[in-house]
């Protein structure tokens, strides 16, 4: 005979904290406030009403809301009725997001009252009837809060932690989206890995910067609450609003894209100096540059670069430092920061492989493919098993990133495997040709795509926005970049402008390379 | 199709060290100095060498040795060559050891030159052949160095991770010993919820002052690593040598028993006043006296209190600490920290129940026993089927420790079922009685045990230890106590001297029984 084991299942840790933290803050979002006795309680409630709805287990759930209390309610209250989450992508069409209700076979749609109209459009598009819950009071009944009022507290059991826990679809910058299959194990484990590594604590107060609908907001809305933490909601990206909450919120971490942190850096708020108390930034999607991060540091803000996909459960890698690097000069440490890293404490080593799959060597030269496993790697993509198979051709994940590995076993992207531009037979990462951007002082931030070119097969062409109030010609941006790349990765014309964006900030590059074939 | 996952095993954690943190310091012991990459290398090598042996996977292999690297070296090494670590109490006698050899069919004793003669002479006990390896140089070849030096580096693969890592054998204050069974997934995530609730991080140094072969150190050994901190050995416990490492050493971390703590904090060295950081020591075994928890503050030494045993992995339970507690008067701040408080963030709730397994009320004052369950819980005992169903009844594990749970759900024990006293038909908890005697200033500490009495059935009996050069008498005492409890749990009799204690430093309430009649 041996004991039973519990599964692991990332709802669990807000059972915990709804006994350990009862009484203390949980929820934070604009007016209203909710204890962890009162979130465990609303998510039951929610998991009783979701029942009652006729929602049994496996069924899913989708949720489009901004980073609300009601989403975050949805990431255990769903798991809590035995179902699936399906987190909806808010800055997607409506067709995009029929497409997904069609393709999980959700039929019940919770969403918030400000994404009334395209819910309803979203729900009319559907192939099928799909059960709309309002959250919001604006004017009508809150159907979301009579749902929860009207329902008995449910927890069904996990029976097997390797069953499914939500659905993500990646918002790929091309052809339908795909939806990434998440374990309960995986998210439970990713969980602990974040809140071990951002150092999370039940003193922590965390700002939803990242939007929860993206790899269910990397694992966080578990992490937090399994630290005791607060939750702070935020319903927009608001620079003036997040500078609030930094220097008066009692804020101590938030994690973003590089965009958003660039945004933040050089906000006029930013101008006020350093924070009294350091804030802990996790930021991963793309590496910052050099010259963020040492902006962020004059700030105050500790900056913690990770590097994941939504296969992965978000950040499978991260820049784990070293506190003697912190002796180093500022340049030095920016170069060593810029790389994504190492795997985090749960995830399996990372690789960097060439073609037939063997190791590049670690010489910090080579380009190879990162490719990823373990038990933060997704169970496959939903009702296709194609593509779940050639992302995984040999038990190792192929992440579309180009890389190379460190001889201190740290990983640094060089670029997408489709970014990459080559130029008369040499490959040019394009990443580096923004980081060489970026050191001018105009630069607020770039995107560098190949143009087609009858000599040279491709050339790169630079889409580039300055910053406020200053100006730099062309001629100067060249000249600036040929003074520290090789004369084949200097832009052969720059566009300057606002950059094109998917919904979680990354730019779209398919985009800029059409407008780079007409420039 | 889904990717296959990564079985939990803390070994692992070595693993990603030995890559991590290649170059960083892994362990301090005496003049010798290693890096997680040589670390990493050892425990490979320590494999291979075992294989050598002919240790096959699932055999046992026995280590008799104080905390020193070799000992860390075997909890990564023997389940490397997917063998079973026996970690001896080196306190114990030979025929109780060659026991445990023989019980648990240990074939290969791995053994500090130290501890030789105990060694050999458990080697001739054994009634099978039992290997000898010695560590260590002090005149002849040094065996363990030489078994490392001519083996090939071995990783056996981990195939079940609910598979065997370790037997614990009980250091029971009556019977035979029981050979607790370690899992990997419950060690893994033990080792996980060590380093967050204790905020390990690469910039910790972790002083072995709790014995490592004590519930595996409480999983430290796989935790310290896992954060990349460093391990400091330390081969006896010694107040002048903790003080050394204490003010001078870097230390960030240590665990100890109480008595351990008791030790420290009215040591001489204690007087030359606070630490300049703050030092993080976590504690269980017994509930520390709200006197030790004051001036442990005085001290600088942030105190945590935690409880478990070792068919729980240790630690399944922590008084998880509030900051806004930090605010109150210090007397009710050691009041709640003398309580053993919740379950882990990878335990299961605890519970305190009755004789017929409901929970009692949680009122702080109902007793029952202590009730446990989840991933960190054993396999059972070894080749003991009746005594792990005794055990474990209907899936809880009785810990056999008496208490109560609070209305805020942290539990708090008043005794183990055995020590509780009945007098005239009221229960006494000696710890109440312990923590009585522990506020009158000349008590350094005290065990009340109960004494048969014809006319009460039992009475309460104190065996007290003074501190140095201060005295005060047996009507003192009683006085003192007498004005803070009820008159039924004041001690009838006072006996003064040293407490006859445990290998682990337990005080062994047995004896004292047997002098009690006597007194």
């Amino acid at each position: 005979m041996t004991f039973d084991f519990e599964p692991l299942a990332p709802a669990s840790f807000l059972e915990r904290a709804g006994r350990v933290y009862a009484d203390r803050l949980a929820v934070i979002d604009g007016d209203a406030r909710f204890t962890y006795r009162q979130l465990l309680e609303r998510a039951q409630r929610l998991a009783g009403g979701l029942a009652a709805l006729g929602v049994g287990p496996g069924d899913r759930v989708a949720v489009l809301a901004p980073n609300t209390h009601v989403l975050l309610e949805a990431h255990f209250g769903v798991p809590f009725a035995g179902a699936v989450l399906v987190a909806l992508n808010i800055r997607l069409a409506a067709n995009e997001l029929s497409y997904i209700i069609d393709h999980s076979g959700a039929r019940v749609l919770i969403y918030d009252r400000e994404l009334e109209a395209l819910a309803r459009e979203v729900a009319a598009r559907a192939g099928a009837d799909v059960k709309l819950v309002c959250a919001g009071s604006a004017g009508g009944p809150n159907e979301y809060e009579l749902l929860l009022g009207g329902a008995d507290p449910l927890q069904r059991p996990v029976s097997d932690e390797r069953g499914m826990l939500a659905i993500n679809y990646t918002s790929g910058t091309t052809g339908k989206p795909k939806g990434v299959m998440y374990h309960h194990r995986g998210a439970y484990l990713q969980a602990l890995a974040m809140a071990l590594h951002t150092r999370l604590d039940s003193d922590s107060r965390y700002l939803w910067t990242l939007p929860m609908f993206h790899c269910n907001g990397w694992c966080f809305p578990w992490a937090v609450t399994a630290a005791g933490a607060v939750h702070v909601c935020l319903r927009r990206v608001d620079a003036t609003a997040i500078w609030n909450h930094l220097r008066r919120g009692g804020i101590t971490h938030l994690c973003g894209a590089p965009t958003v942190v660039t945004m933040l850096a050089w906000h006029e708020e930013a101008n006020q100096g350093r924070l009294s108390r350091p804030v802990r930034i996790a930021t991963g999607g793309a590496p910052p540059t050099p010259t963020l991060l040492a902006r962020m540091g004059e700030l105050g803000l500790d900056m913690m670069h990770l590097y994941g996909l939504t296969e992965t459960f978000g950040p499978a890698v991260i820049c784990d430092w070293r506190s003697e690097w912190s002796e180093l000069p500022m340049a030095e440490q920016a170069r060593l920061k810029a790389r994504q890293g190492v795997a985090n404490v749960i995830a399996q080593a990372v690789r960097v492989i060439d073609d037939t799959g063997a190791d590049v060597p670690a010489d910090g030269m080579a380009l190879g493919e990162i490719a990823l496993r373990g038990n933060n790697l997704m169970l496959g993509y939903y009702r296709d098993e194609e593509a779940t198979r050639g992302a995984c051709p040999d038990g190792w994940f192929r992440s579309g990133d180009v890389g190379v590995m460190h001889p201190d076993g740290y990983i640094e992207l060089k670029d997408r495997t489709k970014d990459v531009i080559i130029s008369g037979g040499e490959n040019i990462a394009s990443v580096e040709v923004e980081q060489a951007l970026a050191t001018h002082p105009a630069v607020l931030e770039s995107a560098v795509v190949a143009a087609p070119d009858e000599k040279w097969g491709e050339v790169p062409v630079a889409f580039v926005t300055l910053k406020e109030n200053v100006s730099a010609g062309a001629a100067e941006l060249v000249a600036h970049v040929s003074g520290v790349l090789a004369r084949y990765k200097v832009p052969k014309r720059i566009v300057f402008g606002a950059l094109p964006r998917t919904a979680t900030g990354k730019i779209q590059k398919f985009i800029l390379r059409e407008r780079a074939k007409d420039s």
